[in-house]
């Protein structure tokens, strides 16, 4: 008998040696999507899997896909499936736009050339040629953008838009062609991207994906002893095939990218070992990646895009909280202010104009679906949030479709609400196993304890930073709540369950996606990333697991809404 | 029935569906290795080949290699093949090591540095330790070295020697180690390369090999029909194997490499297309090739090693002649002096510090041991000089070994000799079909044909860039005389056959591969680089294949020494 780990739901069951994976899920109760029942011909029970299985076949590998159909891969040992492989389109908020303090100054620009037809008396070379009409001497280009030159230059009459980044040329358009840039926050558990206009800024579309990784483990430690067990190679492919189905979802020419994420996530792109980051002293390769080529990445857009990569300041904080405190603004104020960032790690950064705090907690991904039995992302389909009333639950789904899972904000509304209805206990039990939501939607007793460590984490961090500079919640200026979820969390509920302190809400700042908001903004302005460099350089890392105190306050945080209930009961600064 | 043709000797023999190169090449005559007489066992009749054939079994084809076993290869359709593929040690002259006249500033430097072991108090990234320790903060590095970075850092014990380009980190090595780097010549036929010590500016070593893309044609205009019948890559692929053939031959760490050669070779090496070379008006897509990675041109030494292209000036006059102007110091001098680059293509520059034309014959391989039946490059084994009394020949032989080929310096005397002798008439013809010079070595009326029209060919390029200025030789300084079998070329038998005019001997200066003497200086100095660019824009092309005068000049040529044999008469400034 095998055992086979079903991604996001984390069900498991045991299968005898041959059952393919369609099967497994039939078991499981998981639709993995498939309308022909299994027979091969719908392709649609598409699956990422990670273990001992069998799929020559029918195998949908291509380069930098990872797919598999579900009905035609029969496991061979323990594998773990992730089985929502879909790109999909989130949840747009248009409160989120973002505004750019600085001008416009995006990684690549387009500037108009006018060039003369070669002829016997000029017969400069391509290259050249295009030096002189751009009036840039120390032009330089990759080979991949020489190589098609001539034919470009030919095709386009020698009058075009040359796209540059710095001194080089990275491709030739026609003139007055969009130019377009994708920001993308690589997540431990969620990848989420926006389409950008580089020439307006303005975001077109928006797509997010499962981080592929999953399969190989839940947290960033057990991606790393995966690293180390079966070598980087497929945590690489992995996260490479989640971009590049992304990339195919917008279906545009992308001249340039801003990444934001992790440290971990980040060297496992690039292909740089992690080994020194998982022990003491926890050392990066590198915390300032330089700007490299989509192609030496094996991103699949414009081959010499260049890919900007925000710094971070150490092994644990990455230029995903970079990213943050870029779009949180937090850096720019007298009084100090908190940064929450609710991902699989959850992040605090607590600071001001003089100095910023950082932390990293193992939250884990419950508010990204992770681990909740019926789990998912924040895009259609997906209850986002509920209220009950005595025996009637309300809800509402994203894209107002029949609901298919919970999202991180329906699960924070759904734990307030079983609270403050008497349903479930300060330890977060219910009388029954389960409770059901909506039809096949449920939350158990499993799912409410994730909950629980994942908010216990989060706010036990927040008090060790606010401990270390000797000040309280009261003293900050604003709460900034940030993480994929946190567009539409309701804050009164994360209240509620002891995520957030009782602060008045005019203190809240929900920012939505911070890291990726950091990103589009990295993109867009050269001094929003100058500005990147300067707060990975000044951000001091809190060592969390040497601190005494963090294990005192995660303890007293394992309650709804905690032990202190005082904290809870009245708003602090009223 | 199929054609086989071979080279360097062009004799072509007609074998049965199924033959193998071995059997081909013994009914030609031709010894192509193989003490075990053609049973696979020994694996020294290594060929390059180029036509339909099958040798699956024994296909010695590994990454960038392109050899099989000639014993092993079966013959089914139209081939080419050479014969002549390993790398070979050419004679060094102890009169050309290459004196610099700028300081030692080579294209990467090393520079130690020592960096504090990492600590929980210091916990910084490799890679930003290393910035700190060479005070660069703007130090930038490839996916390449960064991939390795931690390992060789913990490996030294964080005190050794950076290897730097510019500002990219292209490797660390232990403190004190030396680094080298490779200056190729890439001629049409051969290519030749130098092995340097970069802490130094030493020639440490020498290897020559065949151009494997004389499968493909003798000329650059063949190998461009080649590119356009076939496409580029079996072009890009045979150039390539040629030279990491000859890296392999020096065996050593490589962190620098400086290419010279005409734009074909250059295009073809980085996979330019040549097509808009071919025609008028004869675009290049370069002339000042980037400075690339040597991982991603597919050449096989240390993958971040920056190559450094010669820039040239159009498409039929390269970086190669840009190299042989810096080499003779030809643009430093007040008065003109003419060079003559004797290869594949015969170049001629005419110029001086405020001028330079220059112009490209297609001259053919003669000189280089192709088109001739016992032609070879001068490597061991071949005749570079020749001497005949009546009826007695004499002869050196590169390596006092046994003869086995004769090389340009030897064809030359000899054809020198038997003119004077009698032997050969003004026509070139003798009355016997051919001449034995040594054992098994013979000269027949057809190679002394191909040597007349090679001389005639670089004779008429001189008269003609002369007449575009209105001087004459005997207005000149010097003539510089370069080639790969310059540095042993008798100019008495050069002046014999019509080669070189009748000056006085000081007036001529034999500078041997001053194409590879010039990517060695450019290899060296950034002055020199720097030089290199300013030459290739000030050079003008003079089209001879749009001068009336150029055939005239080609035609009174074709005879030994001229039509005006006058001008071989006297010393023409005596």
């Amino acid at each position: 008998m095998h055992k086979v780990t079903f991604f996001p739901s984390n069900k498991v069951v045991e299968v005898e040696d041959g059952t393919t994976v369609f099967q497994a899920a039939v078991e499981a109760g998981i639709d993995i999507g498939g309308s022909c029942g299994g027979s091969g011909s719908c392709g649609r029970c598409k699956i990422t899997i990670e273990g001992h299985c069998e799929d020559d076949q029918y195998a949908l590998k291509s380069e930098n896909s990872d797919l598999h159909l579900g009905c035609k891969t029969k496991i061979k040992g323990d594998v773990f499936v992730l089985t929502s492989t879909e790109a999909g389109q989130p949840q747009i908020s248009s409160s989120h736009q973002n505004i750019l303090s600085a001008d416009l100054s995006p990684l690549v620009i387009s500037k108009i050339f006018r060039a003369s037809k070669p002829s016997l008396e000029n017969s400069e070379a391509d290259f050249e040629r295009i030096k002189r009409a751009l009036c840039k001497n120390d032009l330089t280009a990759s080979n991949y953008t020489l190589k098609k030159l001539s034919v470009l230059l030919r095709k386009y009459g020698w009058n075009a838009d040359a796209v540059l980044h710095c001194d080089e040329l990275i491709d030739v358009v026609p003139s007055g062609q969009r130019v377009y840039g994708l920001a993308i926050d690589i997540g431990t558990t969620t990848i989420a991207a926006e389409l950008i206009d580089l020439q307006n800024g303005e975001i077109l579309s928006k797509a997010s994906e499962y981080n592929r990784q999953v399969v190989c483990g839940d947290d960033v430690i057990s991606r790393m002893m995966y690293e180390e067990e079966c070598g980087q190679k497929r945590l690489t492919e992995l996260i490479l095939s989640a971009i590049n189905n992304i990339v195919e979802f917008f279906n545009k020419d992308i001249h340039a990218m801003c990444l934001s994420g992790n440290t971990i996530m980040i060297h496992m792109l690039l292909g740089l070992p992690t080994n020194n980051i998982r022990f003491e002293p926890y050392v990066p390769v590198t915390n300032f990646p330089p700007v490299w080529k989509a192609k030496d990445l094996g991103i699949n857009i414009i081959p010499s895009a260049p890919i900007f990569i925000i710094p971070g300041c150490a092994g644990y904080v990455g230029g995903d909280i970079t990213a943050g405190v870029i779009a949180s603004r937090l850096s720019e104020c007298d009084t100090p202010s908190l940064l929450i960032d609710v991902g699989t790690n959850g992040e605090v950064v607590l600071g001001c104009r003089d100095w910023i705090l950082a932390c990293s907690t193992s939250a884990g991904p419950s508010f990204e679906g992770g681990g909740i039995s019926c789990g998912m992302r924040g895009i259609s389909g997906a209850i986002d949030s509920v209220c009950i009333n005595g025996k009637s639950i309300e809800y509402t789904v994203i894209g107002n479709e029949s609901p298919v899972g919970i999202c991180g904000s329906g699960i924070i509304d759904a734990v307030a609400q079983l609270f403050q209805n008497g349903i479930i206990d300060k330890k977060g039990r219910m009388k029954d196993e389960e409770i059901t939501i909506a039809d096949k939607i449920t939350l158990t007793n499993d799912d409410i304890s994730n909950v629980i460590r994942t908010k216990a984490a989060i706010f036990a961090g927040c008090c060790v930073l606010l401990d270390v500079v000797g000040i309280g919640f009261e003293d900050l200026d604003f709460i900034y709540v940030a993480g994929g979820f946190g567009e539409y969390l309701n804050v009164e509920s994360a209240q509620v369950i002891g995520l957030l302190p009782s602060l008045p809400s005019e203190k809240y700042r929900v920012i939505g996606n911070a890291s990726l908001n950091g990103a589009n903004l990295c993109l867009l302005s050269a001094e929003e990333r100058k500005k990147a460099g300067k707060i990975a350089r000044s951000m001091t890392y809190v060592d969390l697991s040497s601190s005494n105190s963090f294990f005192e306050q995660y303890s007293s945080a394992l309650f709804i809404p905690h032990t202190n209930t005082e904290m809870f009961q009245k708003k602090l600064s009223d």
